[in-house]
């Protein structure tokens, strides 16, 4: 009943709560409800057949006068590695590829216009283990490495946007590696890309050791159907970062992202039980001496995931997609993880629940928390200068203001506006 | 079963779901749990005599060797304006007086160094009338106001910091009226003031016909138990004005709000049966001719109070008190509210649900939806450092790129970064 195998929120308050509550809670917890969107059923067979969940939401917008509903789907991918992260490189990525080419298919026969693909979608996230090789060897370049090349081909083929995560090897700028990811037109030719502008020091994402914060700024790019940026995983945690993205016009912020939940405390009951496998109620009977709930120095992160890209969506009028990666991923080299537990060879549970939010602060549902996923959801982009008009956050912003008390506030001598009795 | 009458979120999900489940949905939904917070049961009868809720939890950090935990006990009050407002302005604020006066007394006797009460607490929230008399009789000097005198009175009696909210007359300045709040220190001092930065222009909000965007800036004050801010209400959209205070060494922002749930959309059966006092079933079955589950046009806000505060405590590493006032005010005069609904004399549902989050994302659960009340939290300040080593938003903040960017896109002939095929 919990951990990996619990499935999602939403299927548990939905068995759970009679329908008059449920809906209550629904609203405050999700806004205005999404309507279910009717997908083809042969689109269901051939995700059953796949093993992977398809869901699909839509949002609305009010109709005006001088402007057409301006309609969108989009597809949100969460899996997992299919092969081992011993398996050899090229083995993986080409499982990878025909996972995805496999799912983008199912979204093609549901009309997605933009799909996007969960952070380095083409490997495992090795960057835990601090080792080089032979994980670098996932890296590709941005203009012609195969899986651009293979990403290009889905573009073409099905008519779509395609956005692709990836590890970049940049040979034209001293063979350093960036988290990039990679924006294709539905022409299949590769409009932009974008790198990762905020990198994590935190727990097993050892990122920083592998490559620095983005240098390509805040681009937006302007796709047939909207204007879409991308802010990397880590980025989500960074209220400005969206913001630059809105301020530069973007309609959908992509966040494909790999995270995972609670952490092991390190302590004897953890290491046998880790949370995200928990033995029973054990590790919920918190303040025991013999068992813990996560215990006081880890953070679970799971508990923010429905927060942040949604705040965004709020905070920006646009709309955003939280995207994860699905399942443990077990690497061939112990490594710790700085947090006193002893030496393992797992990153913990990545959770799923990719989602949807839109500018008013509703949601969709969250795929599962453990099985691969599409997610298709139909966008009136109408709604975000609705709601831009209505709330008005861009206009009462006074960015000039924030612009010269952050150029203030990083000098090294400034002195913070503290008042003293 | 919904609307006003609906008591919480936390009620609801308690009542309903299996332990197991229920310590699963809590966890995605609060993070770790809060600790129950054992307070005198003579509050609990001063409560219940008192007709109002009180509640206690307590947020843990990790031992430190080098320093002491640094615990604080915060008071968030909401209420009801206890008379009609169509009542003479001195006997309406003498009764918010002695309301606040007990609730005041209850928080001493469970410990509470800082209390803070709702936005403009003196008085309803009348700025949708956008009628003048007798409203602005409700302001006063933040110097030397009756109520700045009583609130200092508060503070030297029980040796509390008091955050009093109001509608201040600037009789130094050209007479102008700011929504202001005082931070009076435990001394019974005048700590100093900070003002509301961001002034809405949606819906019943008519606040920018009464006074402008504060000119303070973001100050923080130092006190005996802590370094504070406050954010008042609609600057909790902003995550700009949160991470200016926290740049400024914020350890717990307050957030004194007036907020109110779905509005009607102004359709014959939002009229009859507006959506906080739902017919049973009826508004909830969307999309028919006759009823409508709060149509286009209009936005629940009540799904986004549960978002933008926390998502502030995490993004910037600091405690964040979400503070709402509660139940209907209803004004002598009609007014309409520019979404094509008939003039009326209500102001919608004031939901309560008051609430602090912790920066590891962390929350308390949510004072009632409809009753008075008082959330007693003890807080660790350690904890916001320590989340700070450990996430380092800061430190990965780019601040000095933020500033560059801003300063660019607010001029006018800003061209946006946007890469087109």
């Amino acid at each position: 009943m919990a951990g990996a195998e619990w499935e999602s929120l939403e299927q548990c308050l939905e068995k759970n709560l009679p329908l008059a509550d449920l809906r209550e809670v629904k609203r405050i917890l999700y806004g205005k409800e999404t309507r279910e969107l009717h997908l083809p059923s042969g689109a269901f067979e051939a995700a059953s057949k796949g093993d992977f969940e398809l869901r699909g939401y839509g949002f609305e917008a009010a109709e005006e006068q001088q402007r057409r509903p301006r309609i969108v789907r989009v597809g949100l991918v969460q899996n997992r590695t299919p092969l081992p992260a011993d398996t050899p490189v090229v083995k993986q990525v080409t499982a990878l590829h025909r996972r995805i080419e496999a799912i983008t298919e199912v979204a093609a026969t549901c009309g997605v216009n933009i799909i996007c693909f969960q952070e380095a979608w083409t490997m495992p996230f090795a960057f835990c283990t601090r080792e080089r090789l032979p994980w670098t060897e996932f890296a590709e370049s941005a203009e012609d490495g195969p899986t651009i090349r293979f990403c290009q081909e889905l573009a073409r083929k099905h008519d779509m946007v395609v956005v692709s995560p990836i590890l970049e090897r940049d040979a034209e700028h001293g063979d350093v590696l960036w988290n990039t990811a990679v924006v294709i037109s539905n022409s299949g030719a590769i409009l932009g890309k974008t790198r990762k502008n905020h990198i994590p020091r935190v727990g097993d994402f050892n990122e920083s050791t592998y490559y620095m914060e983005g240098n390509l700024g805040h681009p937006v790019f302007q796709t047939q159907f909207g204007r879409i940026a991308v802010n990397i995983c880590y980025g989500r945690h960074h209220p400005l970062n969206w913001l630059m993205y809105s301020v530069n016009g973007a309609e959908i912020i992509f966040n494909p992202s790999a995270t995972v939940g609670a952490l092991s405390c390190g302590c004897e009951s953890c290491t046998l039980h880790p949370p995200w496998r928990p033995a029973g109620k054990m590790l919920y009977s918190s303040r025991s001496s013999t068992v813990c709930l996560i215990s006081e120095n880890v953070i679970d992160g799971e508990s923010l995931w429905p927060i942040e890209a949604r705040n965004a969506a709020i905070a920006n009028h646009c709309f955003t997609c939280a995207i994860n990666r699905v399942g443990e991923e077990r690497f061939p080299n112990e490594f710790t993880s700085g947090d006193g537990k002893k030496a393992h060879r797992d990153f913990g549970y990545f959770y799923g629940s990719s989602y949807v939010a839109a500018p008013d602060g509703s949601r969709t549902p969250g795929l599962s928390r453990n099985q691969d996923g599409l997610l298709v959801t139909e966008l009136d982009l109408n709604l975000c200068r609705q709601v831009n008009d209505i709330w008005g956050f861009k206009m009462t912003g006074r960015y000039e203001m924030y612009a010269q008390e952050l150029a203030e506030a990083v000098k090294p001598n400034y002195s913070p506006n503290i008042v003293k009795e």
